[in-house]
């Protein structure tokens, strides 16, 4: 184990070589500026990540950073921002180590070069407690644009990006291994994948602004956000269960299990798009979301069907709270 | 006690009210909007306090509140910067109260009203230990025109706002009572304040923009903060020890204990605006900001003198790492 630095050797070594932004200025300063270009506004968001809470202490701490940014860039994606920059607040319990801070270093340099999301501040104390990581995510859109949860209408169809349900499954496999007995050992790996490092859809930025009517990020379960996006729009949902994407390997254990296929619905962790768009929209959306269901008159209910028949979910959505 | 809501509830109740910039779309969403005026920039900063180690367990918490909010509003002061909004990751430990909260978010409420900073956004969720409180400034200034620690000149005045070493004073006092012994209540009282609740300096913005090569907040301690300054413009500074502006309650303690001068000079949580400023500005500072010393040729050194000769410090600053 190697010395531990103080507080702004610390921050010299590990975290001034990401203030890749002139407004950062190395971070020799309290705080950093930002330019937005003509006609844009700011959208911010901040998402924090506790140790035992929302990752594994032993998680590779590059992944664990990687992931940090990731729930951050999938609340800007779902608001149709281009990401612009970060704040990092780390606490750190006492066993910190030099190792550890490196190997988050090296993650959040991989994602921040790979989004194009450079580090604009921060600040680093000890937690007294686990560590805890709370990232607060800068980025623009074209004034008046950002794309919120209150624009659903009824008639509008439901639409998802990716696959729902892989990162909840490898959350679970990962608590109980049993669970996957049977299931191919790429599946497995894949779901494990998924949960430790979601994918934020910045790809789907542009598109969604052209299109949705609202949207959201899938962080805390489909079934759950989707009656939060209707709570917010003043309406009602109603999803057809075979027409939720799948991913092969979530596919593949939900046929060993069915019974996870509720887990895959309301578990969350997906950082996947849900969005609300006009049904002339369908034919533009080259795949990258598929429908669904739609959006009906009511007051924030879901309704998932099956075959004809109502869906009965023990439970909406995930809390970590 | 009574009984405590979900996350979902607890926005709902605590902090959506506290969300009044329309931006903040009342926490409905997963992100605030911001717009800039038109030729001016942002600037943003963090700060996060923890529990046990930047307070007390058992402050009051609407002062914690309240706190939490100052020590980021000094850094955007310092940089000339008006406040426009903040962003707040609460991590509650598990024995979190509906009555703590209630009195964190009078404290919240009473100070963005005071200093017209809205809550635009946060995230709340367990800490898995004690009371992490960490918050995101934004504010804004004329493009360009923010203030950086990096523009001192030799042959400029180093200047401060206010008084220097209630913070530490007062927090040495609550550690140590004892020291306090023959001082007067109400000096005792001032102290205690002070640390509990600093006053940042946000009706200096304008002058500090005029006037102004460089400015920080005092937070660590006047001497390590100078010395920050001065490595980041690459200077020297000497100040004069008697010219450092202590309040009533500070010079008597200081005069029944002469040790504490240094903890003066060197404790932190002054939340006062250090700056560094051309001689001519002098005449137009009325009484707002006092001159302490001046800054040289050098590579971040801080000299202290008194009556001609260097004191000698134990230490420069104080670190919460």
């Amino acid at each position: 184990m190697s010395e531990r630095p103080g507080e702004e050797a610390l921050i010299a070594r590990f975290f001034a070589p990401l203030a890749t932004d002139p407004g950062a200025l190395g971070l020799l300063d309290d705080a950093a500026t930002l330019s937005l270009p003509q006609g844009e506004e700011l959208v911010v968001t901040t998402d924090a990540l506790v140790s035992g809470g929302h990752f594994f202490p032993n998680d590779p701490p590059d992944l664990v950073a990687r992931k940090a940014l990731r729930v951050n860039l999938s609340d800007l994606a779902a608001k149709g921002a281009r990401p612009r920059g970060y704040l990092l607040t780390l606490a750190l319990p006492d066993d910190w180590t030099v190792e550890w801070l490196e190997a988050f270093a090296r993650g959040l340099r991989e994602d921040q070069e790979a989004f194009g999301f450079p580090l604009l501040g921060g600040d680093t104390t000890r937690a007294m407690g686990p560590l805890v990581i709370s990232v607060t995510a800068l980025g623009t859109v074209p004034a008046g644009r950002a794309i919120r949860r209150t624009g659903a209408r009824p008639g509008d169809v439901v639409a998802v990006s990716g696959t729902i349900g892989d990162g909840a499954l490898g959350c679970r496999l990962l608590y109980e291994p049993s669970l996957g007995a049977g299931l191919p050992r790429e599946h497995l790996a894949a779901l494990h994948a998924r949960y430790r490092l979601p994918l934020p859809r910045t790809g789907l930025i542009e598109l969604l602004r052209a299109v949705a009517h609202a949207a959201m990020d899938v962080s805390d379960g489909l079934v759950g956000d989707l009656a939060k996006l209707c709570l917010a729009s003043g309406v009602a949902a109603e999803i057809e269960a075979d027409a939720v994407p799948l991913s092969a390997a979530a596919g593949a254990l939900i046929a060993l299990k069915p019974a996870l296929f509720e887990a895959a619905l309301t578990g969350g962790d997906d950082y996947e798009i849900l969005a609300a768009l006009p049904q002339t929209a369908l034919a533009g959306l080259s795949g990258a979301l598929t429908p669904i269901g739609r959006i009906v008159n009511g007051a924030g209910e879901v309704r998932v069907v099956r075959g004809g028949a109502p869906l009965a979910l023990a439970k909406g959505s995930f809390s970590h709270f």
